[in-house]
């Protein structure tokens, strides 16, 4: 009989490793704390109302729909006991497996200040999305409200913390939201006036790409209003308060795209773990010294051929679990061995704005135009499931025409908003 | 100098006065607690995963960008002062106006049992149909969960409490969701036996329509799996269990489409009111004995020319808002008194599922697959904004040829599901 496997995360790395499994018919369990796989690279256009939740989340059950034996789990692993080899999670219930393979991910990480976390929230899920997203407009809203030209500027700032893409993606589209669309809808505020701040702690933005296509981003970004500021530590942050770089900033919303760590499922089993709790695994992504345990995806460090690690990016998550799958299928099914994880490069690439994104793919480079068609035409591509990439095309090539952006809901449930009685 | 205009509620009836007064120039403050005019017919689609919510939701500050003379204020009104004509906010701003247009409609009444709501929730918002959406997709995550038979059939039925069209629609779409859509999703349980029951205390469902067609919808809701219960009051509601006919019902998910009331703000305004809270108005929608107040949509009580009181429908609502702008703008721009209201109707409609609505005109009656033809071409059509019409258009097709449903997001903020750490 085939070896019980349990995958913990439905990401990118998840979701692969038991698709292929599922094909080759092995009994799988897939858990995960969400009911759906989300494209993390397009969270910031939820983030910033340009596409809807829905738009960038697939029901785990329907990917697997036509794999039969791959169970799919609702639930939140709290605990991995390594001698009996089984999962436990927070309702009590317990799966006992052969091969484990962890793909949870990574969160965010505030540097051990987690209280900051209340007042500049960072962008992992969709509810993180949807709070960005209200609060964002809330304060265009609040300024509209006020009489007091200080608050309406404190108010109309926007701190982005956290030079890399994720951070160039926000601070570009929110700009273009307060220059393009938001810039029409207000009587007593100009939204177009708004202060999109970049703050990177870092001598530059975009520290994983080569020097020329950082100057252009930066370029690109100033262009759009946004003021970016290197050298920049944030020292605290409160609410509509931040310091950073020695200075104190007054804002309508910060947002956190600093940096980020493993899910604590290093922790849990008990093994050695970087600083930034990613589980050390060889080439195989086996976790050394556990037998039949795999770690991939953000929450892994996996070394390449010369050692060097790889870097923490949806295509590694993604070749990962297309490699971990089949490796296993060949091992359970024809007892072979897999050669070692090699990644290819499918380009590293950060959108700024309309026309305007950096592509490098080590061996050449690309930026403007033609970066931003591509890196469109490539993501509509690996959307998930064809009603989204249609959707997401049209959405885009609308917004390309209108300069509108559909998602405009300020509909956070945590009380800035009362509910209607 | 043209008098001051503020409306309440930017719904049906107030966003169509706001429209007519800004087209014409004249001064206007729209407030509303939220930042979106809601196109509530299609929201039970929200709430079974068959629409996102920014496709029946539009930013109201986009839909009177063109109308400058139109101050949209994002706020909760909680007092009117008649002496002075002022309207206070939650926050405290007061806005004062020669003219005060109440549109702010209705919301859900338990009958004075508002501690059922926490366990049968009620659907007129955006975050209301997200809730029924998380806790009906919750239901059947959890019953696959459950090892238990009884448990799961618990789990596995969802009453639908009232049988007016609401309730016929959020029932035949949950049918559909179990019986096409899910059925396909799970291992442990069959979706599709799912029991999905509709309660009317009164002796038929579709009340305002004519017995063929409510006989009809109940034939019709039968076909898809719908138990359809009549004579069968809701006596008791809570965590998972109801009691309904004199009998104790286990439920996964029980929904509140018995009841409205108006919403609060005729008690603010300290004039009669009906049983259901309604502000009576005379045919020229103004508020008897007070100046230059009016009332309309689903806040209003308004006589036909008969004295027969008008159905609480979005037309009637959309007509009441046109005819009240143009009165407004006859009188203050030309002194000139309009004719009483008269509703024109366009069709009472509910809709099964696929293939099947009713519609009543009146002079005639349609039912079936025209209907349901009819229903969404007309919906598609009514929907604000040409993005939303043609999204919604292509998202029903796409349903249509798949069964598929896209916005199977479990994502309620409250608690069930644990935030990702």
């Amino acid at each position: 009989m085939a070896p019980r496997i349990v995958i913990v995360g439905a990401g990118f790395a998840g979701i692969e490793v038991a698709r292929k499994l599922g094909r080759a018919g092995l009994p799988v369990t897939l858990i995960d704390r969400q009911n759906h796989h989300l494209f993390q690279p397009l969270l910031y256009q939820v983030a910033t109302a340009a596409l809807s939740p829905a738009d960038i989340a697939e029901p785990i059950r329907k990917m697997l729909r036509r794999s039969p034996s791959v169970e799919v789990v609702l639930g939140d692993v709290v605990g991995i006991d390594r001698a009996t080899r089984t999962v436990s999670l927070a309702d009590g219930r317990t799966f006992a497996c052969e091969i484990l393979v962890l793909a949870t991910g990574a969160t965010h990480s505030y540097f051990g200040r987690d209280e900051w976390s209340a007042f500049a929230p960072g962008l992992k899920t969709i509810e993180d999305a949807r709070r960005i997203r209200s609060r964002l407009l809330l304060a265009f809203e609040r300024a509209e409200m006020s009489a007091d030209p200080a608050e309406r500027k404190r108010l109309m700032t926007i701190a982005v913390i956290g030079g890399g893409p994720t951070g160039v993606e926000l601070a570009g589209s929110i700009a273009e939201l307060a220059r393009y669309t938001l810039a029409r809808d207000f009587h007593h505020i100009r939204a177009e006036t708004a202060t999109v701040l970049l703050l990177e702690a870092g001598p530059r933005i975009l520290a994983a790409f080569p020097d020329a296509l950082a100057a252009y981003a930066t370029a690109k970004l100033r262009n759009l209003g946004v003021t970016v500021r290197t050298h920049c530590a944030v020292e605290h942050v409160e609410d509509g308060r931040i310091v950073a770089g020695g200075e104190e900033i007054g804002v309508g919303l910060a947002i956190w795209a600093a940096g980020v760590r493993a899910s604590p499922l290093g922790v849990l089993l008990g093994v050695e773990t970087d600083r930034a709790g990613r589980i050390r695994v060889g080439r195989d992504l086996a976790v050394p010294g556990l037998e039949h345990v795999y770690a991939l995806g953000d929450i892994a460090l996996t070394p390449d051929a010369h050692g060097t690690p790889l870097p923490g990016l949806a295509q590694v998550a993604k070749q990962q679990g297309e490699y971990l799958g089949a490796a296993l299928v060949a091992k359970i099914g024809r007892g072979e061995t897999a050669k070692p994880f090699a990644f290819k490069n499918r380009g590293n690439t950060a959108i700024i704005g309309r026309h305007a994104a950096v592509f490098d793919f080590g061996w050449t480079r690309m930026r403007g135009w033609l970066a931003w068609a591509f890196w469109a035409l490539i993501h509509v591509y690996l959307l998930v499931g064809f009603q989204h990439r249609l959707m997401v095309a049209m959405q885009w090539l609308w917004r390309y025409v209108t300069y509108e952006r559909g998602s405009r809901l300020i509909a956070e449930n945590s009380g800035a908003h009362s509910p209607p009685g």
